[in-house]
């Protein structure tokens, strides 16, 4: 059997940060498993993108980047804090796997709970290549195409993704103000 | 947008007849949805296999037969007889596409009701490639391998598939007895 | 408070045997609540319309017939299987009611586990006015027209519900012939 | 087929904003469809009122205004976050409707995406109609019958709603107390 | 740590095969885990019961044959097909456990697959003491007290448990009658 | 049919306070259920233990302080704000009870309005013996073994639970920290 990483992620949307984590760990494993999180999810500012979006998005990028061979991609739903079956609903999911990629504090422990060796990702400039913060980019009508691959940009205008972001934005800012 | 046909299958196991579906298909349209239907079910005769040892044997046999480049995978759990929801979740958890190709009376009935456009995909060698049958071949001991992409019986056997379809048949066979 | 009887059914379709037994409570209630069960499900040969649809129905006769004024309608889904929580379902998903008015043995169980004092409802030609009949009658091309009143005849075609049962017919009697 | 408007609220309670509106659009349209949204919710002091008792309080004011005849309710759930498959659900639940008649941003937004025209509505007195004042107002002891028709008042009463929504609106103090 | 084993059955009722089983585990471990299986399900005739029911009755005959002091009992529901998380699911509603002890072929398996030892049980009058054969001993008037403990034969009374089994039998023979 | 009363709570963990608020209720009842709510939860720093770690705590407390034999234990899942379901699901998860003990405000009204008689439980040093104040002790490396009994704190420290609580708070407050 193939060794393979496990890369987790809710890639909203798949940025140039989520690339270079990618190439880094395909320099550590012979394939990656790209497993999306949160998939039933979308239309709010947290998770706007659906699945199926992102799923075409991390196609795209991989295909511009020429990584599609090594590259294999499952949709993850959330357990909504049942989080003791999370581990196995990913393995379920998603093809074999032997070694974790993440920087999120929760999926690290619940897989050393279950014994699997986690290792932490490198972040290639967190200041600007960050989910949150190209969302709101997008929101304010500031630059955010030179934050991921050209390709995932085109989908993201096909779907009317900027509208929907700020939209949602708009809702999220209302909502706060309210409360 | 590339035009972009949905081909949707449980792929219990991924056998000849989705293969050739498949090229089929790519001969029609620019790139091909493999939506796996059924995602969350594995572990009874019907639907033995996971999600991920799914996606698993369907990434190894594109490439094997050099298909990758075009295609792109989703699972898509069931509704459990909701079947008003079902199209909508197809959609919001696939990358876009334009016509549905599908034999299944069902699926056809419910992306016809939301106004897609639904083909027939012929048959090859049915007598021979269907998913009932090489499960029972595998249940039986009997020759299964000539029927599946050669990349794929390694997935199997990697995963003792045969000996969990044989068990799952037992099972089966039992239960019917009984009533 | 006024005193209401609930009518329990899955009107699919709702039938003259549905609007006899309605006429006949209202004679011994001041309102009737018509709870629509089975409410998440459609598009199978048992249940074919969407709740959506149904109460589409149940309104249209209820005007045809001018009982409009006393009578309630609310949708309840099933709780496949978790029977010990659907009583509570029913009354939470439904204006208040005092009696239980049905011929399933199931729901005179569970209500009157509960303390419901339930009734049994006098059929009306049950031999022709049966939803399964009804059914087959659309699916086999045979007149089912006369069994329901003209205006939900009508909404059955604006829907184009008898193709839909027709089609859905033909797939319940392949998957029985496999099996 | 008659031309239809959806009018969505979660009406905790249904009050004269409420009535008005729907006035509003019944001049507009030939029927209106009420969508009861967050249908499975209760016993919170943002969903105070079951969908039965919601129901029963928009049949009385139906009722009491006379405007029983053009008006068709159903229960809809909330699809918790995920909102890919709302529209689908208030399709499948309600009787069909062509136009959408609200001030929420995000049922606009999502029935928008799936191509349906969508409607603001007037506020009428928003300052001193709106659901979550009139529920501090019952919650403190204020005035609120005002607020909604006189059989609403009643319905609310015989539920013993205002000891309810006084009780979960100190929870809901003390909890922000504590955070 | 204290090794413990597990015990999984539906309990639908607890009777004496269960008993002797459970006092032939307790021979080999020094407390057992008894894991009460489809723990939603209630008021079918194959799961007549509710969890707190069969809860009270396992409580009952452990107390009546003094094996209380190192006996563990846990509800699990079943994850209706989701047969990959059901092993998790049981590890993390059960307290801890070494090994399991099942006749269940399809338990087997699935514990089997992660990693568990799975030893089979001596049946004990298999013939006589059955749950289905009981329960239909139940419905037909027949002798059924001499399987259970006598506390269980209490809380069966209690709770008009033979009642129930008659009146859900001649449902399930009506339903089989008709298909 | 023996009295029971009704203890509720989440046990995260089981501390002295729920001790001797347990053995204030067995003063008055001849035997108690307790219901482990939050039952599907954990891993998150309000809800970090199993259902099944929280069973075996509470069991080995039970044997230690020799009050196994009157205190029947099963676990109740919430219903996610479907409020109207709770005490339903309670009773058929549970055991038969009478008398309900809690001092939450939500569980007395919904058990109240479904005629329960609902009693207060006095607390026990409040200050010191709290779930939350216990479990902000074990992630900041003070002192919290005084605050559980012996066999409790065993449990803990062989399930790792000090090392969880201490991440999960680690991740709630660096969220606090970012809204």
């Amino acid at each position: 059997m193939v060794e393979r990483g496990l890369f987790i992620g809710r890639f909203q949307p798949f940025h140039y940060g989520h690339l270079y984590a990618l190439k880094w760990i395909l320099e550590r494993e012979e394939e990656v498993v790209v497993a999306v999180g949160s998939a039933q999810y979308s239309h709010s500012f947290r998770n706007p993108f659906t699945l199926g979006e992102r799923i075409e998005m991390i196609a795209a990028a991989l295909r511009e980047h020429s990584i599609w061979g090594r590259v294999l991609v499952s949709g993850v739903p959330d357990t909504d804090g049942v989080h003791s079956l999370w581990v196995r609903l990913v393995t379920s999911y998603c093809p074999r796997f032997t070694r974790v990629y993440t920087n999120d504090a929760l999926t690290r422990l619940l897989f050393e709970e279950e014994g699997y060796e986690v290792h932490p990702i490198p972040f290639f400039e967190r200041e600007r290549l960050e989910g949150t913060r190209i969302r709101i980019a997008m929101a304010e009508g500031r630059e955010w195409r030179d934050c991921v691959p050209s390709s995932v940009a085109r989908v993201i205008e096909e779907v009317r993704g900027v509208e929907r972001v700020a939209q949602l934005y708009r809702m999220e800012v209302a909502r706060d103000r309210k409360s």
